[in-house]
Order: structure tokens, then sequence, then C-alpha cells
């Protein structure tokens, strides 16, 4: 038995596929048979290229037509005639074929990277996909290809990367263990998001776990058994099918309105990181997206992307949500968002550095693009623009000037946009929760971020396991914020919402309706589990649980406190 | 003229001695006359050992004898039979002089760190002083050397490193300049303490500013005047003498008790790092220890300090405050302090991470070698625990409890310290801030320390330039921390001090004298300046600014509003 980090609830019982990158180094040796090894390139390259076309049709299914088509235009690639016949003449001069296709792609990677344009450059990182492929298969070797598994598989990875899910098998996994990670890692949204049992931060699972095995991933407790006994397999198949049961109640809140037991109507809405996760979020009966992460369209790119990019991206989801409320967030870049082109300044602790508004402030021209295109994007859709880590009232009056300039220059170019948009502010920081009720008169709503603004105040890094016991929402120090910026926003008249993992967790809620939260923005597969929730409290009830854990001392208080009351 | 930070206030008018190491490659050679090579040796070797004695004699009578005596060891070792023998028979086998030592010494460096003992490893250390002194005597360069400076000398560095300050010749320095660091920089902390005018962060200033040039520093404006005409000149000294009459002005105030004009009560407390500072913390009037830093033991060893040690410092403090209070935090380390034998694992986020009392707290038995010596030494005088990094109540208990464990430890053992020797804490996380009502019912005073609570408050590492407009006290969030802070304490009838840079802010004092803060605590020379801003203000005045300073909607405003009504 492991312990890891209980990272995607839910109980997984499945094959471990151990996926670590295979070794592709080789001896470089003569060839006497020119014609064989020609002959033998060949058949390694059909392969290839049988794989990557069966690869584009899984993803055609699964993902989307455009992901699929760049896995096509891999096997266009790799039968170039240009790069065979340089590969059939090295072959020809007695260079073994792995050799012929290093040398020669390496070649034809050059050349694309000495261009200077983006679209040569993605060419050269196709060659570099192609290569490892081919030469996978001139070595015998199995590449780790997530797009197609055998059903009931346990995903063993280092760590789980976004571009690893853009491809990943989601009907056969049955769950995923990594070796790093915690509950807020990206591999654990991820895995949440897929509704995937996960359990991350378990040491050396890549070597101690091996394929074939039959483990058991409870991603509620954290607990991955290896080789289980007969009576652990069936306690488990026992336990696995009460969530599946537990789940399938849920479906009774489907198309249901979001009220308490007395009928205080309030919004679950859902977060999202791309236009492509609407649809998703709309299957779990999302009513609104309280969080829009902009991120995505600058870091999946390799410049700042235009208006007319972002223009769309903001447009699609606007349109997707038929007049219902879409936030979203301007750029969130730096504390650990990277992206690489903006060049910024490595900082000794970039949490508290040069980050989101700062950085826009600090780049207006630049901010100005990603302004107009929201506001472009608002005369399809109910959009709302978001300001990340707001501490005072002159970032906001600030951006606030921008967005006036952006609508001077929109009427003068004749563009429509919604005159009224609402700009608004993430609550996230110690210095924003002090100032909340002065806030609330200059933004038009909050949305509050539970993830960073427990953090800050308990001055613990979220990605820091050593300190991770510090790294709670029950802590009263937090509560008390919470309760603040929610009353402020709530007595000021505007809409506070909450865009943190804290909003999707069953024993706050009852807080969260208590102090007046109005919007419970999360991932998707949260939504009707939350509507469930609200609906068994009253706000009497809530009420008073909530001066019962106002008086507690200690988190751990707290949390016993909430566990004893839950619905 | 070169614009600073403005580190260090007063006007300093010097010739400029840019100390930079200085550049000890060279060419080994073969050597024919090997006698003549010997002596070369020998003329070097006295060289150096005569000014190392002369550095000694002067240490002895600026800094201290223990200092001193760790120089003139130097010549000791220096000299030693076995070395020079070695050196010697390199030499006669036709190595140049510069190789022979190298080689010698580096033999001797490596036999001394070979043997598991740490007086061996110092020693090693100080063959490697050695090795640079007499090399720079045998390539004819100077080394830096601070400790004998010509008069009215303006010192440029890149960095002043605290152990450039252990030996820099305070009397004859007219000025500091360095290339890197802010207002909170170490630079600026010993630069402040030792009363020197300086300018910081003044790109390229140990090229730019040339040996022999005359030059001004204005330390309050953080300006540096290179090579200045008459005029200019004239004025700087007019401005210069109209900054030591007014701080001879302040005389008037040594030996007053510190109340505000109405006659209320205030103590002027010292922060120090080293038992060491307590004389000058003394003779410019301090009526506490307001913060005595532990870390200096910690730093300044090459291992644990033992108990003993600790107690002896600690004692020494107590005694020489003569039964003022002396408050001394225990070891904050993590963050910015690195204490290389404890292995810390480097951190994203440092300042968000595994430091002060959460490391102190993971290492109980470590801990109590402290808490035993702080106790101990309370038998000498009026010694406070402060724990630093609060964020929660758990922790206050949990340093009680220890506490508690060792006094029943030297109960049993017979030793004398204060049963009733109060447990402070810093308020210095926004978690303490909002929870000061809670912490109050557990901790027996408070102090604030404004460095680290602006910082987490508005998210902002005071050692990150780009934002350093955000690391500021006026931030209206801020003031309301401080406030709840204050008036907190005062309320649950604790003592309330400040020991953070904005303890020595005339502007922020008014504020402070209103919600009650009962000790300001701060760097020696800012002691009689704070005792006359206090002695200014009544409290209904006090009372009257902060209600206008709570009103403003940004830092400027309330900048402009105290700068306005400053006295």
């Amino acid at each position: 038995m492991y312990q890891g980090v209980n990272a995607s609830e839910g109980i997984g019982i499945g094959t471990v596929m151990v996926a670590v990158d295979p070794d592709l180094t080789f001896e470089p040796h003569e060839v006497a048979d020119s014609a064989a090894e020609k002959e033998r390139y060949q058949s390694a390259l059909s392969v290839f290229c049988e794989k990557t076309q069966a690869q584009a049709d899984h993803m055609k299914e699964t993902v989307g037509e455009a992901e699929a088509e760049i896995m096509s235009g891999h096997i266009v690639l790799a039968q170039d005639p240009g790069m065979t016949d340089a590969i059939n003449a090295a072959i020809d001069g007695g260079t073994c074929a792995e050799q012929a296709l290093m040398d020669t792609s390496t070649m034809f990677e050059n050349m694309f990277l000495s261009m200077d344009d983006e679209m040569f450059r993605l060419r050269a990182a196709d060659i570099a996909d192609i290569r490892t492929g081919i030469l996978a298969e001139l070595l015998g070797k199995e590449v780790v290809d997530l797009s197609v598994l055998p059903e009931n598989t346990v995903v063993v990875v280092h760590d789980l990367t976004p571009s690893m899910t853009a491809t990943i098998d989601k009907a056969h996994v049955a769950g995923i263990v990594t070796e790093t990670g915690g509950r807020t890692s990206h591999s654990a949204i991820i895995a949440r998001a897929l509704e995937i049992p996960a359990v991350l931060s378990v040491s050396n699972s890549c070597t101690a776990l091996r394929n074939g095995m039959t483990v058991v991933v409870d991603g509620g407790k954290g607990i991955v058994e290896a080789d289980p006994d007969e009576e652990t397999l069936a306690a488990y198949t026992a336990k696995a099918e009460a969530f599946a049961a537990e789940k399938a109640a849920l479906e009774a809140f489907r198309g249901k309105p979001s009220v308490t037991a007395d009928g205080i109507k309030k919004i679950i809405a859902c977060n999202i990181g791309n236009p492509d996760d609407v649809p998703n979020a709309l299957d779990h009966d999302a009513e609104a997206i309280g969080l829009f992460r902009s991120e995505f369209l600058f870091m999946d790119s390799a410049e700042l992307p235009s208006e007319e990019e972002q223009f769309n991206a903001y447009r699609k989801v606007a349109s997707a949500l038929k007049g219902a409320p879409v936030i979203i967030r301007t750029l969130d870049v730096g504390g650990d968002k990277e992206i690489p082109y903006l060049h910024m300044v490595k900082e000794d602790n970039p949490f508290m550095g040069f980050r989101a508004v700062r950085y826009c402030l600090a780049n207006p021209d630049q901010y100005k693009v990603q302004l107009r295109a929201l506001l472009r994007a608002s005369a399809f859709g109910d959009v709302k623009i978001m300001i990340p880590l707001v501490t005072c009232v002159e970032e906001v009056l600030a951006v606030k000037e921008l967005v006036e300039q952006c609508k001077a220059e929109l009427t003068e170019e004749g563009r429509k946009f919604n005159e009224n948009i609402e700009v608004g502010i993430m609550v996230e920081t110690p210095a924003a929760s002090l100032l909340a009720d002065r806030l609330a008169e200059v933004a038009d709503f909050f949305s509050i971020g539970t993830n960073d603004l427990i953090g800050y105040t308990m001055c613990a890094d979220r990605g820091n396991d050593t300190i991770s016991n510090l790294y709670q929402v029950y802590y009263p120090a937090v509560l008390r914020s919470l309760k603040n910026i929610i009353e402020s926003g709530v007595k000021a008249g505007i809409m506070v919402g909450m865009c943190g993992e804290a909003a999707a967790d069953p024993l706050l809620e009852p807080l969260l309706i208590s102090w007046g939260l109005e919007e419970f923005s999360m991932s998707a597969p949260s939504i009707l589990r939350a509507r469930k929730t609200i609906s068994q409290w009253t706000k009497a009830e809530c009420d008073e649980l909530t001066e019962k854990a106002l008086a507690c001392n200690t988190a751990a208080e707290v949390k016993a406190l909430l566990e004893s009351a839950a619905r």
C-alpha cells in the first residue's frame, strides 16, 4: 500500500501502465547491405505512419478535428520525398538507418529553425516528434502514447503534463498515479476535470509499480493498493459501486435551479481554461462561466496573440453561453505561470513579484489589445472583465481608465461592444481583503480567489509540501478574511462570487451561504454535488453553524465541526 | 549626477575609493634563480605580516580583542615553518613563488579540510585568506581592506556585506555607494546603523566612479554628484552643516523620557543583531531592546551554537540593559536568511516557505536548546521571548508548551530563570493581523514587524525593485492592518510594540500614537529623532490626523497628507 496526495476522488481498479520515455540511444555502425537497410527504414516508416493514422482517427472522435489534423500532418511530413531521398543516399553511403535518420532530420530541423517565421519553427518541432517516433520503431521501442489505452488502465507517470492530457484516452483510464504534485498542482486539476481517480506524490511509483500489476487507486483517501488480495479487491469494488451510485443520484439535480433549502437563489458556475472546455461545462450543467483563465491563449502560442485571435476565443465562449455571464480574467502571468517569449526576469519570490495586473499595467499597449478583444466579445454575450491580484484602489482605477480608452477607440472605429461591460476584481490578496469595502465602490463585482488568498494570508506557498498543513481554508484567519470580503461586497450591492477550489468544498459551502456568497464557480465535475449541498441548507442553519465555526480557535477544531455538521 | 536609492540619510563629501576584489591570476613560469625567488617570497610574506599586524592593532581599538586575535593568528599561520619549508623546496625545484604558494597552501588547505573537525575546517579558511593576501603582495595587487582608510573616503562597492562592515574604518568613511540593494537591504540597514550617508543601487558605480574623484553622497535624496563644481560643492557643504546642526539639536532630547505633548509615556527601544551592538544602543539612549535578532549566533558559526554559547550571548545583553526589557526573537531562519549547515531545501517562494517558527517547531529538540538558553538568561534581566512568523494560535500554544517543558527541566536541574518570563509574538503575517484579538489572548505582548507585514499584505517582495512602489506602509490596506493589530492588543491589555522600519518613520508615528502603540523599536541613530517627534504631538491631534489618513483612498494621498502635517 502506498500513501500519496488525494488529488481526485473516486475508486479506480485496473492494470498498471508505467509511462516513461523510452531510451532511444543507439550505437552508429557501418552498413554493408544498404538495400536491406533502406528496406528496414521503409518498414519502420510504414509502421510509424500506420500508428500515427490510428492515433489521428482516434483523436478525431475523442478530441476534435483540428487536433487530429496535426497528427495527419506528421504523416505527410515523414513521407516527404526530399527527406526520404536524403536518408536513402546516406544509407547508400554505408550509414545505418538510425544515424541516417538522425543526420537528415537534424539538418531539416535546423533549416526550419533558422527561418525567422513561427510556422517553420512549429515545423521543426514536428520533425523532432517524427524522429522520435521512427527511431523508436527502428530500435523496437515503445513511445509513450496515452491516446490509445487498453481498458481499465492505471496510468503511472512522473508528472501529468497538460500535453499528455490533450491526447489521453479518457474512457479507458481507470486511475492516475504520479510521483509528484500536490492537491492544487496541474496534475490534480486535470485529473479532477477528467473525473479520473488520482493519487499524486507517490514516491518512486514509476519504479515501484510495474506494467501489468493490478492496482486500486483510492483518489479520495490518497491510497494506492498494489496487487490487492481478493478480500481487499472486493471491498474496493463495492466502494467503487457506491461511489458510482452516489454520482448517479446527483443526476436528480441536473437541470434544476441552484437554491438553498429556504429558497435563496445561487449561481453555480464553471472555471475554464480554454474555449474547448465549454461543452464539458454545459454538459455538467454550469449556469455561467465564473472564471475563464485567459492564459491559455498566451501559453499555447509562440508570440503574443493578436486582438483578432483573442476576440475569436472570447466570442466563442460568450456565444456558447447564450447570454449567461462569462467572467474572463485578464492575463495572470508571473507567479508560477511562465510565458517564455515575454522574457520575464526570474525572481526570488515570484508569488510576491511582478505578475498579473502589475505586469499588465506596466505594459499598457499590450494590455489594451486584450481589453479591446474583451470589449468586442461583449457584443456577443454577457462578457465581464476580471482583474487579477488587485491590492489597491489605484490599480482598479488604472485598468478602468484603459477600458475607457479602448471604448473610445472602438466607438471611433464603429465597432460594437457592451457600453456597460462590468469590470470586477479577483479578491485574492490580503490587501484586497482588508480594503474590500473600498474596492467594492470601484469594482462591479468580486470573485474570491481562495487558492492565492489562503497562500498569501497564511504566508504558505501552495506548492510547498513541507508547510502544506498551513495551507488550509479552515484556519480562523482565512475564514475571517472570507467573511469580510463577502459581507463587504454584499453590503455594497455588488455580486460576490468565488472561483477558488474552496467554492466546491461541501464543508465550507454552508459558511459561504451564511455570509451571502452569490456565485460558486468550480470545475465542471463538482457542479451537481454543489447544487445538492446548497439545497440541503437553510440560511438560518448556515448562520448557526458559522457562528460556531468562527468561535473555534484552531483549524482542526473548525474542520472537525464542519465535518460533524456535513450533510 | 547619479540617482540611486536613498538608504541612509546625511550628506557625505569625500574622495572615492572603489573597492573591488583584485585579479590574482598569474602565469606560472619556471625560475632559474631560486635564491632570488625565495627572497621575493620572504619579502612578500613580511609585508603581508606587517599589514596584518596593523589591521589587528586597529581592530583591537575599534572592534574588539577577540576579532583582533583572529588577525594575529593569521600571522602565526603564515609563518608556519612547515609551510615555508615546503614553499622553499618547490621554488628550489624551479617553480615560481606564486605557484609554489598556491600548491603548498592548497595542499595544507585540503589536509585541514579532510579532517572531520570544525577547528581544522576554520583553519582551512584561514589558509585561503592568507593565500589571497600573500599572492596579492607577490603580484603587487591591493586587497580590499576597509579597516584603514584615508580621511573622508567615499567607499564604492558592489554590495556591502556584513563581513566588510566588521572591519570598516567607520570614522573615516564619508559615504557609501553601492551597485545593488534597496532601502531594506543589508547594506542599507548597516549604513543606517553606522550613521553613514549611503546611496544604493547606482548601476555601474564601481566603474563610473573612479579612485580619487571627489563626490557628494546625498543619502536623504539618493543622489551622488561626481566631480561637483564649486557652487554645487558649497551648497552641499552648507546642507551638510545644517544636517549636523539638526542632529546636534536632537541632543536636547538625550536623557529625557519619551512622552507625547500631552504626557503619554512611550518606550523607545533599539533593534540589535549582536550583543556588541548594545553599547551603541545605550549611547543613543535606547530605553530597551525591542528586537534582538538571534540569527547572528547561528550565522557566525559553523554549526549549531550550544546552549552555553547562546546563554552567554543573551545574558550579556540582559545584564547590560540593567533590568530594562530585552525582547529576543527566536531563530528566524529561511526566507532570505540562509544558514548553510542547516542544509535547508531551496524553495520556489522562500518568503512563503519553511522558515522561522515553522522550522523551529519541526525541530523541537534543537529549538529547546535556544529556549533553555533564553530562560536561563532571564535570571539576569528582563528577557522576553518573541516568536517570529506566527500565523495561528496553534503555533503559539506549541511554543509555550515547549517553554513549559524547558522550565520543568531547568527546575529539576536547579537552574535559575524567571518563572513569569513573557512569551510574545511578532505580528508580521496577514493571518496574525486578522487574528490579532485571539492571539492577544495567548501572547504576552505583540511586536509588529512591518517589514514583512507590508510585503505579505501587498504581496510584494521587499527585495524586488520592479514592484517597489507597492512596498509602502502608506497603502490604506496596510494602515488598516496596523490599526487592527495595535487596537486589538491595547484592548486585551498587552504591550504592543513595533520593530519594523516604520516605527522610525516620523510621518507614520502620529498614527501609531493615535492607535495606542506603546513601544517604538528602531535602529540606534533614529532614537532621539523619534523622541522629538513623539514630543510634538498630542493624542487628540494624532487622532484627527489619523481619521483623515484612513479616509484617503490611495497611498499617494496618504503620504501627501502625512507630509503636509509633518512637524
